[in-house]
């Protein structure tokens, strides 16, 4: 057991914050409530962007980028929107530095004070709603299509790394159409799109639903949601995508000529997904020994590992290594980064380029155990370990992250499409195992009683027919500390009794604790 | 002559705003000095980042993040830092709106002022060097190459829709060293990725060389630039790399512990390039007729439109088009696209995935030559025109952007290797067309006078011996609005007479007016 990362029954959260420390994925910064994402969870990061923005692309969507700051004044023109959300933020009033009377420090000039304070966006419907009214006149300029990956700021009060953080990276996609039925579409395509990424690429099993009226986006009609259950049996919401109706474009004055020449109001989406899918994909599938990385997304995608005494067995490993690179990623790749990496003792060749994927040998002169340690809290799917007897038995010895798997393998059997097949293998299980988790994690209640029970016992996902209501929300929230995760597609069908009024209705809902 | 562009000639500022405007690049926002990046100039930028980054990581470099705000005593620690640069920056006061006691509208809620006010950051030397200072303790540690990819902000109050706006998205790269020549190495290898980028995919000459201690980045030792030429005659800085020597470790208590055992202040450098590319790229390469864009970095490569008269001949064009799209982007895109598209009048075929260029088909029922003008005003590469003609002849009209070149090709004849081939063709005419006006626009002075003339008639750059001072620098700035562009690395050799002193000096410069 690592001494530097707590167990998970020990204590879940400081485990969590063990976890990244050891794998240098984030730190805490000099400002409050913001975090530093490290290059180690950048790299995840990016693997994020570019397999959400493919499918983005695929899906006919652009990227476009609007101010980081809003005029205070845009975020009270939607009622809801403000009321529910954009209040704690950060505001911008001064615009100029002036030196303090004694010459040591700064402070803002008085005479720079803004007429109209700006806001950091919290979100961006409302200055994309204001630009949108200006492009969109006719239905031929509908649907536009368009996505901002970009940094939003919600002064937090309680934050915590990737999870919850007062700064943090996302995308928001924001979509107009010329129809309800268009806007509807698109909201359950992103919807979708976010399912099949965070179970394709995450290896994270997700439930898709609808947002309770008390939990939907302030300023939307519907939201919905895909929630994904943690090992401590919380859930915590992955993405959400919204339809937003007609109440953006009238608070903005979104408006096109239609075919039957009429002024109408347009009709508009918006949905989102952020970092703390990293604090998800974590908090899924790493355990007492630190992160364990999805496949799909890991930076690095096999760490080689060279076992030696002495100089002269280290230059026998090291050419068998090569040997084995060579098959790996081409003998082109192995001279390329070989120059290029000349003096570092962390060596990195690109698996693939388009991914941006890494093999790696740790060449440093540390004992063979520190490094197993170092590769294993960083989560890396794959080890090869090669020592003077795997290069005299001409194999490599593979190791397997995720569930300590061991195999020999001869240096033949090493190729592109070898790798590629493991770490297709190893996706495999780890979703599988994430699910098995899920469904013996989601239990059924049929009386109020059964649900505070299993909430304060078990956790988990806890499956009831329950009709939504913001007051009985709100009651059981403050009983239980649960929520109305979702009302999930997957219905049972048929009647059954309201766990908390008794009386009977059609809705099943999901109850949990969350992030 | 497109009506909706003023000439060069005419107005070179209004043509550079109306280019914009036609090919919807960006626009002006309702935020004081913010521009919004629509999705045909974002898409430029996009393959501006994918291309620099993939340079980044090819030089052994990671990405990471660090927040948005900065401790306002942050700024206060460098001094050359703060008094050069950083005084003009957004504010962040407050935390929390609430409403106006009217009810209607939000305002800042005082009791939520913070103790220290943040700066929204116009550079972040200072918040990388305090993380660097925690991250950095031993000479093992070292070197720290991490780039950032993030959005900054300048109270700018004349603003340039590109060139010169209040927020800009750059990337900033910071790298600590543990030696003097380890820092100056990197921040000239740095300047040589920067001038290859631009020459090899933006298509732009550049001349690489040093600022003067007037021109250089506040907190600096030495700050390198790469100086480009406008086609009306002004200079623009299209990057800097800086050596900052040990300034921001001193400030930062940036210290590692040498290999003899003893503390050490770590060497560092920055270096940067933004969105201000985009302008840059826009003034080297376009005409009356609107935008140019290169071909290495054009989000559409080919546009193919389709000439045709009533529905009979509207279907005949349309398949002998998907036969040369067949040709170009393979049987299986086209089928894809096409069902993804269904709907799109405009319909997109991705040419490579990797870089997202792709290949449109412009369907929609208007005149043909309003869909020339779209594309050749949205600076497409390369246009393919079918008609019923071309049909019969089995042959497409393929159309240069750049010089209006014409050539018919046969069916067979389209491939992507020829379209790739037709694109690296362009490239370098586009280039050599630069270079040819960089070299004709570079002139010589041997005394003041002649420096003077040159300026306020031909502009361009002037070469000749100076010997930089600040204050002869303000003085030849007050009489002729230019500057010391910079000291070229290519040097004459040898000595000369100082233009200004008539002195005897070996150092030449090269003036100019810039943006």
């Amino acid at each position: 057991m690592a001494k530097n990362i707590k167990t998970r029954k020990d204590d879940y959260a400081q485990w969590y914050l063990d976890v990244i420390k050891a794998a240098q994925l984030a730190d805490h910064s000099p400002v409050k409530g913001c975090m530093v994402i490290r290059p180690e969870g950048y790299a995840i990061w990016e693997a994020i962007q570019r397999d959400l923005d493919r499918r983005f692309k695929e899906t006919g969507h652009v990227n476009a980028y609007f101010p980081l700051l809003i005029p205070q004044s845009f975020l009270a023109k939607e009622a809801q929107h403000v009321e529910g959300f954009a209040m704690e933020c950060a505001l911008v009033t001064h615009s100029r530095l002036q030196k303090t009377p004694d010459g040591k420090g700064v402070q803002p000039d008085p005479s720079s004070k803004l007429e109209e304070p700006y806001v950091i966006r919290p979100t961006s419907e409302t200055i994309i709603g204001h630009m949108y009214a200006e492009w969109i006149q006719s239905y031929r300029d509908l649907p536009v299509l368009i996505n901002q990956w970009c940094n939003v700021m919600r002064w937090e009060m309680r934050t915590r790394l990737f999870l919850r953080t007062a700064e943090f990276l996302w995308q928001e996609g924001h979509t107009a159409h010329e129809t309800a039925d268009e806007a509807q579409e698109e909201t359950l395509r992103m919807l979708d799109v976010y399912a099949d990424f965070v179970q394709e690429s995450l290896a994270i099993p997700v439930v898709k639903g609808a947002k309770t009226e008390s939990e939907k986006f302030p300023g939307a009609d519907t939201t919905y949601c895909i929630e994904a259950l943690m090992q401590d049996g919380k859930a915590l919401q992955a993405g959400t995508s919204h339809n937003l109706g007609q109440n953006f474009a009238k608070a903005f004055d979104i408006k096109y000529l239609g075919r039957d020449n009429t002024q109408q109001f347009a009709w508009t989406t918006s949905w989102g997904m952020s970092t703390r899918l990293i604090g998800a994909m974590i908090m899924a599938h790493s355990d007492d020994d630190g992160l364990v990385v999805p496949p799909r997304v890991a930076p690095v995608v096999a760490a080689i590992i060279p076992v030696y005494k002495g100089d002269a067995e280290r230059a026998t490993v090291m050419e068998f290594i090569n040997k084995i690179l060579g098959k790996l990623v081409g003998e082109q790749e192995v001279a390329f980064a070989g120059a290029r990496n000349k003096n570092a003792e962390i060596k990195s060749y690109f698996f693939d380029k388009v991914t941006n994927q890494r093999i790696v040998v740790d060449g440093r002169d540390t004992r063979p155990g520190d490094k197993q340690y170092h590769w294993e809290q960083r989560g890396v799917p794959i080890r090869i370990e090669v020592g003077p007897r795997d290069v005299a038995a001409g194999a490599g010895l593979v190791k397997r992250r995720l569930d300590r798997g061991k195999e020999t393998v001869a240096l033949d059997g090493f190729s592109a499409d070898w790798l590629r097949g493991k770490l297709d293998e190893l996706h495999k299980l780890m979703f599988d195992k994430a699910l098995a988790f899920q469904q013996a994690s989601t239990r059924e209640a049929t009386t109020y009683d059964e649900l505070k029970q299993i909430l304060s016992t078990e956790g988990g996902f806890v499956r009831c027919y329950f009709e939504p209501s913001p007051e009985n929300e709100a009651k059981i929230k403050a009983e239980t500390k649960a929520t109305v995760r979702c009302i999930p597609f997957e219905q049972a069908g048929g009647e059954g009794t309201d766990v908390y009024t008794g009386r009977p209705t059609r809705t099943q809902v999901l109850f949990a604790q969350s992030y």
